[in-house]
């Protein structure tokens, strides 16, 4: 039996090994409940609950039948096709009229995006059907390191969600273009690779390292490997000779491909292809694309990544990326096991994935395949959820904390104004510039300059864009020039600042981005509007400053108040109060802006 | 680091743990490999080997498209589809014509049958295209218990072919009604389990006992969950309850349907189907017809389990199996990855099972996918055979062992007789019956005693049997008769006799079967046939009482020869050689006969 080996940690009872966490939850006692599942199964023992009389998807076969579904504990007993054994048991659930299926897998999520903590992300994706989420607390890690692995993990002990675990490879992505408030190496990665439910290594982000073999990125490679866990991928448009590199270092998942070309040619690679739906990306219309050149597709599987509250509750979980799939003429029965199967056997949890003797009854009811809205869903054969809501709340394992994480240094208008020694009149300078798609590029604009300071009003596309150390570093915050966010007036400022969680500044005027700044500060984390000294929306991230102490409807409220007054300045997306947060990201093509100035993504280098 | 705890093994340096059993073949200096690897991958390091100008089988989506693929050590680097890299090495290999696809996985086989060593088995299958087995080591086994494991591990060790194991979990497999030359308990399979290149708990053959759930079997099974590691099932006609039964106690699955219904029903259960097509059972025609009822298989693989030596040579080993299910309709990209990426999946070998950068390059060139005659075999990188032949000779890792294993007691032709104190005239008698579909019934005949003792000649259709105890045991043999042998005269004994490899022996006369056994025990094991007191076969098994040491073309010309004369004297079957050796397996449907006497196979008791 491996175990934590720091006794300070009291990861828990609840939790095994890894062989455990691979088949499933099994407890103490094992022995004997295994027993009887197996009377139950055979007849020789009642069953606890019958789900009767409605139709099953067969994610093995792909067909659809009648079939009642008797449960024993927390597993399924026996599946009576056609109603031969005449099922009895102490509950009965009547599913006429609904079709039963294997509760949905989110195989790479970072719950931190939703603002929320574990047990109340929980709350908000039972409903929908997802009842098995893989995560990356790779956001929280760079905050507070290994205490936040910690803290995801106690505080997701025992919900109904299964919540498996892939180590942050990426804290911080880049070490030399950027700094976080913490820092794994190959050796802390593997400690925690022995945690339990923990299934992999977090998606490798620093592509361009895995490729080259920058000797950090591929120590934390090796120590997946050497521990026999999967290596998850982030390769956005990566092609060719380098992601046959990329995958001859063993790293082969990825959730960022964009077209259908790429796609496909990752499919063919061997690499598996987690189909995105989120807030941000939408994967799904162009895998459904994708599939249309592939005669018998396998290594395909569903995840989220990043999805904000008010998405969250507007358009639904995993379900969304399925409901996309089969809108777009993928059959339901290739879209629901890519969701469910696929993913199961992506990570080796054997128990889950399937509605058959012997699984994990995570059951999600539904009153149409295409539809796909959860009607009853069942965790571990206990319902939890019925038409969107838990029939009975949750128990949070433990209280959030880290409420405590934001520690710059004084701030002054003088933080943000920008500076040239001995520049006078017009100035032809480097700035950096959003592109259509989303990536970023180097761009150039004629400023004007007097004794040495960049005179405002900013021309009207031109934003000054910051990032704030915010772990107690010591330097200066950095400063740049942006072109495209859209911001037409005042400042929005993050402590959400992907990935090494800064706090990131965009505003018209030095003042402004002061105020935003100093309102995030004061919060403890999240994000604030300021537009002409005044603070105009506020979203209070306390814990790590990422992630409200608050359920997600409080906190999607929060949101869509700030994205409609940012909206009205200007700034655009699917989510404007995010709309800065992924320039500080240095594993995104091409040009972004860390604590410690513009990088060029691709060479990991500071531009000059 | 998982070691092999005993120090008086030395399996040795070139397996690994557990973890690294699941990730290929990894060794000592790995990451520096590895970095060579992606250098090559990326263009930046000479390859070793091109494949160059044929086509390729993409397992992960089932296209066919031309490709070239790109070697450095012993795995893939890259594959070049459309030509577009144009890829140089050090070594080129000319697949203009030919259609490359992945070493072949046997998901379960026992090298014993085919009656050679490791090596030899090794020699005989790469030439088919087999690159990968996993062996259940029963049958030695059950003759010398963990030493005959850890021979058959240190045996395949640093061969081309590679072996992974399963536990025997039925050593032996209902010991209340029959004794072997060695028993393993639950502890005992558990500290196996932690061996290198361990997958699994071999098939639990006891599959009544699961169901049951009898201590010992339930026991054993525990002890392969708690280590994560699959179940491997072996329940031939089991449906309804008593399937789920099995499966709900984590049984997974099954290599012993016979029809197309019993298949559909334990794919929809969840159950891998390892679609078995060997000397004995062809599930092949069986498996296809299944398929035409289910819109997109999933867990299916193909295994051999039992292959003769003159058949194996005769008809192929898993590219039999897969021409079956091609020829019968199955779209040849599924009916390969069943026999290759299915394969790997379902044992967690992520590095195996598809011709994809960083995979594992066990590859197989065929002319045709119908066909699937392997031109050429590359295992690790190599080239190991050419057109049916090995292209360089294997080198025997260790010596093969258990050269005196036959020990039983003096025998008379008195040992053979059969006697019923006082019984005089006609007497009506219970005889084991062969049933047209191999299995066996009680049945009843009348036959004629003097003194007590029956009278010969027997009639026309029946044969004396017996178990002979060869493990030391203190006991006599078992006697009974049998209908439906068809031997006219004459006798047949063998030391394969499945599974706890007694001495089996049939006859007309207790005098022939004397002489048989007593061969059988001179030559230290394997099979003898005489008649009227004359040898007029043999097969000579001296390791273990079960396979030769030498190559299979040599057994194969001695198992034909002894089989054209047992076909002679009446004997049928496909390999009248092991004619009579499932008639001692005591989890075969529905009566057989062990070394304590007459069993009912269902419930488990002797017959009186």
């Amino acid at each position: 039996m491996r175990r934590v080996s720091r006794s300070s940690i009291a990861l828990g009872s609840a939790v095994g090994d890894k062989a455990r966490a691979r088949w499933g939850t099994e407890q103490k006692g094992d022995a004997m409940s295994r027993k009887a599942l197996v009377e139950a199964a055979r007849g020789d023992r009642q069953l606890d609950l019958i789900i009767r009389g409605g139709d099953l998807l067969n994610v093995y076969t792909g067909e659809v039948y009648a079939a009642d579904i008797g449960i024993f504990g927390d597993r399924i007993a026996v599946v009576d096709q056609g109603q031969r054994y005449g099922l009895t048991g102490a509950v009965e659930l009547d599913a006429r009229g609904m079709i039963a299926i294997p509760g949905m897998i989110d195989t790479h999520v970072h719950i931190e995006s939703t603002m929320v903590t574990p047990p109340n992300f929980a709350r908000a994706v039972l409903p929908f059907g997802t009842t098995t989420v893989v995560i990356d607390p790779h956001e929280i890690a760079n905050v507070s390191g290994q205490a936040g692995v910690e803290y995801m993990l106690r505080s997701s002990e025992g919900l109904p969600l299964r919540v498996y675990v892939t180590i942050p490879s990426s804290v911080p992505a880049v070490p030399e273009i950027e700094t976080a408030g913490a820092t794994f190496g190959p050796e802390a990665i593997a400690a925690m690779l022995a945690w339990p439910r923990v299934v992999g290594v977090a998606e490798l982000m620093d592509y361009v390292g895995i490729v080259r073999q920058s000797p950090r990125t591929a120590a934390i490679a090796e120590a997946g490997l050497a521990h026999g866990q999967t290596l998850e991928g982030h390769a956005p448009l990566l092609g060719g000779r380098e992601l046959a590199a990329y995958l001859a270092a063993g790293v082969d998942s990825d959730h960022e491909a964009r077209d259908w070309p790429e796609i496909v040619e990752k499919l063919r690679a061997g690499m598996w292809i987690y189909c995105r739906e989120n807030t941000f990306r939408r994967m799904a219309s162009g895998l459904a694309r994708a599939l249309q050149a592939i005669p018998h597709p396998w290594n395909v599987a569903v995840c989220t990544d990043d999805i904000d509250p008010a998405d969250l509750l507007d358009h639904g979980h995993i379900d969304r990326g399925v409901r996309v799939l089969i809108e777009q003429g993928v059959d339901p029965a290739l879209a629901i096991r890519f969701a469910t199967l696929n993913g199961a056997m992506r990570y080796g949890l054997h128990d889950l994935g399937a509605i058959a003797p012997g699984k994990l009854a995570d059951i999600v009811l539904v009153d149409s395949l295409h539809d796909l809205r959860a009607r009853v869903v069942l965790a571990g054969g206990q319902i939890v959820a019925r038409d969107g809501a838990l029939t009975n709340d949750l128990v949070d394992p433990v209280p959030p904390p880290l409420q405590n994480s934001v520690h710059i240094r004084p701030l002054t208008d003088d933080s943000f104004r920008m500076r040239r020694p001995g520049a006078s009149g017009p100035q032809t300078l480097k700035i950096l510039a959003i592109n259509a798609n989303r990536t970023t590029q180097l761009d150039e604009a004629q400023l004007s300059f007097a004794n040495g300071e960049l005179q405002l009003p900013l021309p009207e596309d031109l934003v000054l864009i910051s990032v704030v150390p915010r772990h107690g570093q010591p330097h200066e915050p950095s400063l740049a020039l942006l072109r495209g966010l859209g911001l037409r007036e005042g400042a929005i400022a993050t402590t959400v600042a992907h990935d090494s969680h800064n706090l990131i500044v965009a505003g018209r005027t030095p003042e402004d981005m002061r105020t935003a700044a100093q309102a995030v500060a004061d919060m403890g984390g999240g994000a604030a509007l300021v537009a002409d000294g005044a603070l105009l929306a506020r979203v209070r991230l306390p814990v790590a400053g990422l992630m409200s102490a608050e359920p997600v409807p409080v906190v999607a409220a929060e949101v869509r108040a700030f994205n409609q007054r940012a909206r009205e300045l200007g700034l655009g997306g699917t989510s404007p109060v995010l709309a800065i947060s992924s320039l500080a990201l240095p594993v995104a093509p091409f040009f972004r802006i860390t604590d410690l100035g513009v990088v060029n993504t691709l060479t990991q280098e500071l531009v000059g």
